[in-house]
Order: C-alpha cells, then structure tokens, then sequence
C-alpha cells in the first residue's frame, strides 16, 4: 500500500490514475472469432468452448433435465440466501418502474414519453474460478421487471461440460428463460447475430474480461447494444477519525481480492486511522484463502490523507469510484456533495458486500471514472423510452407557423411543406 | 419508389434491409487525426480546420464580440419560432425530471437513486448545407434543464470563419457556455481530450457524417460516452384507407430530403392509398428546392402493401423505424402495439416536422433498428442515476448472514469478512 499526505493538488491526475484499457490491441484477434462465429454459428461457437474452454460439447443448450439435475445440488442454505437476495433485488428495482405522463407543451400538442422493455436480451456470466450467481440474479431480475420477453445467458461450462448449480438455480429463479454452455467472445458473437441454438438478441450484458469486454466493443459498433464499457472493481472509502479501521480494512480487502488489477483507495481526514487501517490490513490479510491476490492487488492500492473533507470530497468526484464506501461523522451530508460515483455506501454498516450481494441494489456498476458519464444497470438498462406525441388542428396551427420559418431556414423545404399541406386543409374547412 | 404487394415472411428480412454502416474501414484514418489532436491540442485543430474547412483561424473560440454580432443578423420571425419550439422542447424535457423514492428493502435497509447531471457535456453541430440550429435545441435544452455545468458546443464555421447566426442565437437562448469553431473528427478529438482551448467533457452529443460517427465510437472505446451510435435518418408512415394522400406523401418526402441514404417507407393496408401516394409524391417532388437528393434517395424507398394492421404491426416492430406516423382510424389502439420505434406520431396532424423542430419532443432519436435497444436522447441522457444505500445494524444483522454464505460460495471470504466483522460487532454490543 502505497501512503501518500497531504498530495498537491497538480499531483492528483497521477495519484488517481488507473491502469490503462487498450481493448483495441485485441480487436483482430476477437473479430476474427466473431466472424466464424457470424458465418459458421453453433459449429464455430463448438470448436472455440473445444480449443477455449477445453469441452467437446455435442450441444450447447443446458437440457431441463441438466437443469434440474444441477438445481438439486444446491444446498437449502444457499437456496435460502439466493432467494432473499432475489427478493430485495425485486423489491429495489420493481420501484424504479417508469409512468411517463402526459403533457400538453401547447394547446393541442400532447406529448409522452412511454416505457417498452427490450424484447430479447443476452447475459454473460463469465466462468474461472468462482461462480457469479449473484450476477445471474443482477442481471435477470431486472429484465423480468422490465417485461423483457427472451432473457437468455452465456456461461462457460466447467471441465465436466455442466453449468455450476448454483448459476442454474439463480437462473430459474430469476426468470431466465434459456442457458447456453458458451463462454468468451464465442458467447458474445453467438448472441449478437444468433446461431441454430443462441437467438440473436437486440443488448447484452454482463462482466467479462478483455477478451469479452474487446467482443462487447466490437458488436456494439453497429449491431447490437451493450451495458456499459468494462474495467477492473474498484472501491473507495471515504472516512474521518470516527471510522472503524477494522471495517475499512475489510472493505479495501474486500475489493482487493477481487483480481490483482482491483483497485483499493482510502481518502481520509485522520491520519491515525490510516495508519490503524494500515496494521489492521495486515492482520486480516493473512486470514484471507485469496490473500496473494489481495496482496498482489493491495500493492497498488492508495491510502491518501488530506486536509479536509472539502478536499476529501473534491478528490473523490475527481476520481469517480465504481464503489464509494462513506464512513464519517455526518454521511448525509457528506454523500449530498458526491457527484461521481457508481454506488455509494453509507455509515459504517453499509459494507461493498450489501451491495455486491443482497440489499437490493445493482452490482453492474461503471468502473475506471465512467461513472462521470454512466449510471449503472437499473430497471433503465433494460426498456427503451419511445416518445409520442399526438397533435390536433388546433395545436398544429399554433406550432406550424413556427415550424415552417424552421424548416424554411434550414433549407429543409419538404420539412415545411409537410405542415403547409395540413394548415391549408385547416383553412379551407374554416372557409367552408 | 419500389411497390411491394403482400410481400411473404421469408422476404422481409431482404425488404426491411438498411444500407450497412461499416465506420470501422475509417477507424485507422480517423485514429491518426484524434492522435494528433490528443497530442499537439489547438495547433492540430487549427491545422485540420485549414485542410478541411478551408479556413484560416487564428482563434478558436467564438468571442462574446461576434457572438453578440452574429445574433443580430438574425430575423425577429426567425428569433420568435426558435423561442417558441424552445419553450416546448423546455416544457416537455422540464417534466422528465426524476425524484428517486427511498426504497426501504428490509427493516434497516434503505436504498434509492439520486439523479445528478454529467457536469461537462459536448454538443457537436454539423455544417453543410444547412445550419442545424434545431439540433442545438434538443441537446442544450436538457443539459441545461438536468444542470450540466458546463455544456460546450463545436461546429465547423463557415468558409467566412463564422458561425452561423442562427445557430449563435439558439445556442445563447439555450444557455450553452461556450462555442468552438471546429468541426469533424478535429471537434470530437478536441472534446474528448481537451485542448488549451477546448475543454475536456464527459460525453459527447450529436450527429454527424460517417466520419463523426467513428471518431465518436473510437473516442467511447475508452474515454467517453456518446449519445448513441448514428445513422442515415428514416421515417416509416404506417397508414390505412383513412389517411391523407397529400400529407403521406409530404411526410415521406420529409425524410427524403435530408440525404440520398435517408429512407423512407410506406406501409399500408389500402392499396388504393398506396397508389394515391405515388401520385402525389410525384406531384409534390417537382415543387421542392432539393427534389433532386430527395429523388435519388426515393428511388429507394419502399410502398409496402400489407393483409392486415396485424401484420403492418409486425412488420413495423421488426423495422423499429426511427420515426413512425401511424395515420390510421383508430390510431390509439395501432400505438399501443408498437414495441420498436424511436419517435411517433399520432394521427392527421402529427408530422414529422413538429417533432424534429416544436412540439417540445427531442429529435435525436435512434436510426437503423437500434430503436430496438436505445431509447432517443432525453433527459436521462444528461444524468446519471446514481445509488444510494443506509444499512443499519439491524439490517445488516437480518442481510448479513445471507450475505456471508453467498460470498463464500462465490469463494469471495474477503466480502464475507466485511460483513462478518459488522456481525461480531453487534453481537459484541448486544452482551455487553
């Protein structure tokens, strides 16, 4: 862990760097695996989860019988945990459902804006080391909400060509209506254009690493729509000297297993707590099973102490954390001056994991600073809002004068003329 | 115009065919221009701008001297439609506003969403023929309602060195802070990265050539976000026997005019509509100003003769146009079924033209069936919503402990701990 106090602020860009993201070094060696894909279908998607995933498939659908088989491995604990994280997920996101209302901009012209899901939408839940069922569950709940009407997802399957049991439970409780045993760029081509197993569908979602994120790019050029651009976690916890070090090193170890390029920072005010954070770190990292991860990750984690919470806060927007954990005296107001950041967290109850698991909120959130410009995944991320707009004569004849000096000025007769055709219709029944 | 009776299932996929975008056979020759400018700033700038605008700039910036001069070349006609359409566009947008409601998940659990604006936006205006000061409307208005701080705007000046003065005069009463004469990739390098003139944004808003449209998806590979992948525009009027010859016939020549590559097309239930139209086309074309792009790309266009509104309907969601004017009888209950569109128009005196220019709904929509996925620049588009969660201890002693079994079967101990440390605190508190 690297201590830097009291950074000037010209020091900052270099402080909050992070590692730099060049998928576009990938893009020949992905398209050309999307191309195959593209032409050849569940042929191309068989001989890539063959050379990539080391599994000779006959057929890549996961069967009901797989399904149940694999359903009933899952433990009742885990079942039970799964299902109340899948409540609060519901509950959060079911909340967000948009009402577009109705409004009349002038007498006449009634305009709305009205909520459609998307029809068909792909999820990726990558495969390694751990099982990302909560991602299932990040993903799907919310396309359900939505009233998406194909969910499908991509996995890897394990050496043993199944699924793990618990992807397939959340999947099924979730909603998600098919699974295919695909991983990596194979996935995403199969899913963008369709192949004889994988419909072809119109958004996908999910992590991945820079060979899938490099494949999401590629598609999302002209074909089909994505999440968001990808990068490493990241967390940042901003506190005072009422924090609790023991909290706050589980957070930064938290995010710190995540891969050695997760990014831990701590911005505080109190220079006893950092070095308190610093000890008790250590003292938790060797407990870890990940721990060499974690401390390859830590290495190049920042603990930052600053003047002031003004400054604290100033930083904090300048970096725009995916994850911001907020742990000082007064949190609400503390969190009224955030501005970017993916999610926040507040008081010293409100773990990264409550998130990343079972309060309800999403966990597909904007790492490496996009949180300046992206919101995370929502109930949004999974409808179109489609504007309407119904005019009368007597709101054309208000607007269409308007409307015609408009067109007129921008050299766009065939625009005027679409109005001067209709207000002459109005006239001459005025005539009459 | 080609007619197209009945058309079977197996032919729509070949009907409904968009001429294809390839931008990624500009990437390498856009790449070398962003390149420069990320490099060597306003000197690149002004370098492209002499090559390709044929202009000699010594100063970027449009000063408050010509933009004070510029607007008072502009009519009192002209300056009275563009406040009307703006009050309109302000009106609708201003009702987007989004208030997140505290969710409380479980007791102890609370968690909601708070919408802050993207603080730096860029607004890119095209030249050509025509000054788009509409365009600058339906992106300044909303940036400013959603409180962006700073909304920049570059659009290439004209072989005078200046700004159109229309386009001057709407980007003052929209309140946009700055203007940058640039144009191109030059512009949208420039916003991307910053330069000692330009200012660095967050997203980047605006259509554009095919040009434009790559250096916008190569500079959101990484660095910023964009409104949304761009096509040639498009209009489908979805009519039966009660519609209006003469204003079907104005709304597709609407469309017409904007470029050769624009597509418009009918489709229809009465045939003798269908060939009403075609006469009428023929009648209006001769009269426009631009009726030779607006032949060329009719030539194009398609008249589809449909059985029913059922299968109109389903032809029509499978199109997903960018615009859609339902002229049908019973126009309610036709838009209640259309699930793929960007902008529709209801009825006989909704043209397309009230929506591109005063009815207060935005016209930057998306082109070339991504209205299946993507949703037409709004409000939303200038804020992100940004979550929030206040776990108290009871919460987290009801979520904690589902929590800690998932992570660890997630093999994530490190996410486990957070929440177990949070646990043995309160039971720690609880004995004592």
């Amino acid at each position: 862990m690297k201590l830097i106090k009291y950074p000037s602020r010209t020091e900052w860009a270099e402080i909050l760097k992070r590692p730099s993201l060049d998928t576009e070094n990938l893009f020949d060696t992905v398209r050309s695996i999307i191309d195959r894909v593209k032409d050849e279908g569940d042929r191309a998607v068989k001989e890539y989860e063959a050379v990539f995933d080391k599994v000779e498939l006959s057929n890549i659908v996961v069967t009901e019988e797989e399904w149940t088989e694999g359903i009933a491995n899952v433990g009742e604990e885990l079942k039970a945990a799964i299902t109340l994280a899948k409540k609060n997920i519901e509950t959060f996101h079911a909340a967000q459902r948009f009402t577009g209302q109705k409004v009349e901009t002038m007498p006449g012209v009634t305009c709305w804006q009205k909520a459609v899901a998307i029809e068909k939408v792909g999820l990726y839940i990558p495969g390694g080391t751990a099982p990302l069922f909560s991602t299932v569950l990040m993903l799907a709940v919310p396309a359900k909400i939505a009233g998406c009407q194909e969910v499908v997802l991509c996995t890897p399957p394990g050496k043993n060509g199944k699924v793990h049991p618990a992807v397939l439970f959340a999947a099924q409780l979730a909603g998600v209506d098919r699974i295919f045993k695909v991983g990596g760029v194979q996935a995403i081509a199969a899913m963008a254009y369709g192949t004889e197993s994988v419909p072809k569908v119109y958004k996908i979602f999910g992590p991945g690493n820079q060979y899938v994120t490099a494949a999401k790019q590629l598609v999302s050029l002209r074909d089909v729509a994505i999440d968001m651009p990808a990068g490493p976690s990241e967390v940042e916890v901003l506190a005072d000297a009422s924090a609790n070090p023991v909290f706050v090193a589980a957070d930064l170890l938290s995010q710190a297993e995540h891969g050695v390029d997760s990014q831990a920072m701590l911005v505080t005010t109190s220079e006893d707590l950092l070095l308190e954070v610093v000890e008790e770190v250590e003292r938790q990292l060797i407990e870890l099973p990940r721990w060499e991860i974690a401390a390859k990750s830590l290495s190049n984690s920042k603990l930052i102490l600053v003047r002031d919470m003004k400054e604290a806060l100033e930083l904090t927007n300048e970096y725009a954390p995916e994850h911001l954990i907020v742990e000082t005296e007064s949190h609400t107001e503390v969190a009224e001056r955030v501005v970017n950041a993916g999610s926040v967290f507040l008081g010293s109850y409100s773990p990264e994991s409550a998130g990343d698991y079972a309060s309800g909120t999403n966990h597909t959130l904007p790492t490496n600073g996009y949180a300046k410009a992206y919101s995370g995944v929502s109930l949004d991320s999974f409808i179109r809002k489609i504007t309407f707009q119904e005019i009368l004569p007597e709101g054309i004849a208000a607007i269409g004068p308007s409307i015609e000096i408009m067109a007129a000025n921008e050299q766009l007769d065939a625009h005027k003329n679409a109005v001067s055709v209709r207000l002459e219709k109005i006239d001459n029944k005025k005539l009459k």
